[in-house]
């Protein structure tokens, strides 16, 4: 396909995507934290969590993305800060979403990568002006993207110049109402024969359910993803946002244990 | 519904919008024009052809939402201006895509109506721009919204003081291949019976095939649309974007003479 | 496409395909009646209605395909019986659903048509089974059938000899929960295209709502359909299945005018 | 739910079903053959090659739900001689389709399993006569069943007297086109929640590509299924249905080994 000529260059080995310390595509790697930042004391409180359990990087919403005008849209740059705290207080590099092509260059000063949510897939002003960008972008899936869309927005981002992009699965919309979404696993091998870049997963938006995280991040390690992306919580029952998807501390670090275990399993295998 | 404190009250009538000398919610409109304005002769041209033909205004792209970042994107600025020419000499007035926030004030110069397309149903500093703007906005169903999410996107606009808004069903996303996407006309009496917003439908890319668009546009008349969104071309076979699906002057012609029946009829029913 | 040699044969015209009296194909045609024969009061009188409200063809599920094994399954054998004195009081030929292969021969001495619901849509037993009896068919699209598939169901029917098949669009499943199916009326000018059997619409189990079911009667009339199918109620509210999509009384009544009219503007138009 | 009075029973432990010598649910179960028994010789070399790769029972279809009548329909009462000659050989447990209700009875003598497919996953008159029935029974999803309807319809076998039933998730049908469903392993820790039944995935139907199996099958197992059933041919291009998904014997190998593998880990994981 034409329309991949930079995503789907197979001229080279995979693509190794540095962030920080870390380095995606290399080593399996696990993101986490809050839905959004609601308070310096609950993320420098979830920030210790998710290092404590082993985790890699820290997630945090300083702008959300919400079906309603009225719902919390999150602190904006007051998040930002509290994130670039927890960044200088536990050394873990901070992944946060951008959704709006404006915010790009100053959120990159507080951002060691920048997501791009599932709604702004094919928001093209948005891949530009972050291929533009020097700062790492993990590009989710759109919940209606087939896997050709979703490599064709990659595209738009690799072509504007940057080259650090990690894709991540979240899930697509389908007709079943027990999960919030359809986690599509299929698209983890798929993208590795279709693509040279890594690709995580997200089970917390891919099912909406805490209680089917843990089998799914399991699941999705066993495909050979490169990571999972974990909403996590110190006390999910008083999140501002998404709480019922949040996993409580414990849970978290069972999680993580458990992936690395199937992680070093899958290794062994090939 | 909280989320749609202004799409649902219904303490007044129906919403009329005005746009240049329409009244979209009065009176039925037709939208007409091509994909992308392509050149001053190709635009003149399909505007005469449009105004000929009893259409209302003349739609056309100077900036294109294109899947891949090598397709055609628009010729921006310059179409602007040819957009602007043929509403001086034909008297139509304008309706093109905004596709980015910064872009709103001075597309707003140029554009009579400003639409925000499947693609940014939920970029929603898309929405609060366009909220905060002068100009009516036509919103388009994204092609994976609930009809609860397309008017929460709606409530956005609303809320940021902008009243002036309709809204346009253009199919969306299923397993179905034949067609482009699956033409929702049961969001018109469903939209009708949430809000009290317009409601067009556009059946050239909710079916993706010009022998489609016919029966689909005298249906939507039926379900009782406001007014319908057709693209056409002077000569589809040599359209830079979209050509499968544009109609021929004569086929257009044929189309707005039916509709325009169908809603005669239609309105001595009630 | 070599797999569909009779459906898509287009070496005649449109065909017709008689039905006691009626011809589908050739007029259009109101199949109405009840979701479920709940007994012979309700039977007859919902009869009745149907035919004073003008429409041409009584249904009434004598087999009813319930999600649940606990839910009401039909009144079988003495259903039948009372459509079967239905036919005889109003001279409404009868419409009912077959579930199983067996039952094919002996329910088509009470039916003079056969109904294949959308769970059954690839139950190819009950096709051939359909397709070998002497009784006109209605194949329903299946929830999950492209239109090719649905067609290549079809051909089962017609390889088996049985030349007398309507299809009927019910709507397909998506992700919108608004509406308990999503009715693609495109199906209805893209059979056209594809094929040269009949094609009617069920906008009750297509919407799932009383309150859109006209308009979208409407529009299916607008789009072509060569007829409608109906679920109506002497009183909705005391329904054993499915009472909140059976019309009452007056609104069917209206429906039925309604849609008459725009069939004559329809036809006026060719 | 009152409509899952013995699918969700938690009285007891998790079901364990029996078949031949295997037991669903406590162990972990490979199903392996050939979509279509197509000869005594290739079905022989097959089975002989499940069981050497170490699977535990064999599949193989004598009546083929096709989509087009014209299409390979199974060798019958043939096929299932060959498949009986293949367990005394063998000594493998073996799974077949049934498609009718009439079938039911005298392929209970052949097979170990019943495999009801996701074409019959509504049809209600197979679910009961198969619930009448003494063999254990395969339930697959239908391609557009939400997990309440999967569970409703495994409500109506073990309603009807049979409580040997295991499901198998197979895929259902979305958007995306690069796959031929989409698999969704969420089912797995879902159905656990929801039911005491085992569950086991097919992810050769799930992806409809041969190069997604293997991954898809170790998700699935790290995902906690109780087993997989999987397509593979001595000779996937010389096959009558479905040779893209069916896997030759060296890869089906190294995918029943890799599987033990995580299996093993992820049962150390409790």
């Amino acid at each position: 396909m034409d329309d991949l000529r930079l995503c789907g260059r197979f001229d080279r080995q995979k693509t190794v995507v540095p962030v920080g310390p870390l380095r995606f595509g290399e080593s399996f790697i696990v993101i986490a934290g809050p839905c959004s930042v609601e308070s310096e004391r609950q993320l420098l409180t979830a920030a210790w969590m998710v290092k404590e359990a082993g985790a890699h990087a820290l997630r945090g919403g300083a702008f959300k993305p919400r079906t309603s005008p009225y719902s919390f849209q999150g602190l904006g740059l007051a998040a930002l800060k509290i994130l670039d705290k927890a960044r200088r207080e536990t050394g873990l590099p901070i992944v946060t979403e951008v959704l709006d092509p404006r915010d790009v260059p100053w959120v990159s000063e507080f951002a060691d990568m920048l997501q791009i949510g599932a709604r702004n897939s094919q928001n093209f002003s948005l891949l530009k002006e972050a291929g533009k960008g020097y700062r790492p972008v993990l590009l989710k899936r759109g919940m209606y993207s087939t896997l050709k869309e979703w490599l064709s927005s990659a595209e738009y981002i690799l072509s504007a110049g940057n080259p650090h992009l990690v894709l991540c699965e979240r899930g697509i919309r389908t007709f079943e109402v027990y999960t919030r979404n359809t986690l599509d696993l299929s698209a983890v091998p798929a993208i590795r024969e279709l693509s040279h870049l890594p690709v995580i997963v997200d089970p917390t938006h891919g099912t909406g359910r805490a209680s089917l995280i843990e089998a799914m991040s399991l699941a999705a390690t066993a495909a050979g993803a490169d990571g999972l992306m974990i909403e996590t919580h110190p006390h999910p029952e008083e999140a501002l946002s998404d709480g019922d998807q949040a996993l409580p501390p414990d849970r978290f670090r069972t999680l993580v244990r458990k992936a690395r275990a199937i992680r070093e399993c899958w290794e062994r295998l090939e």
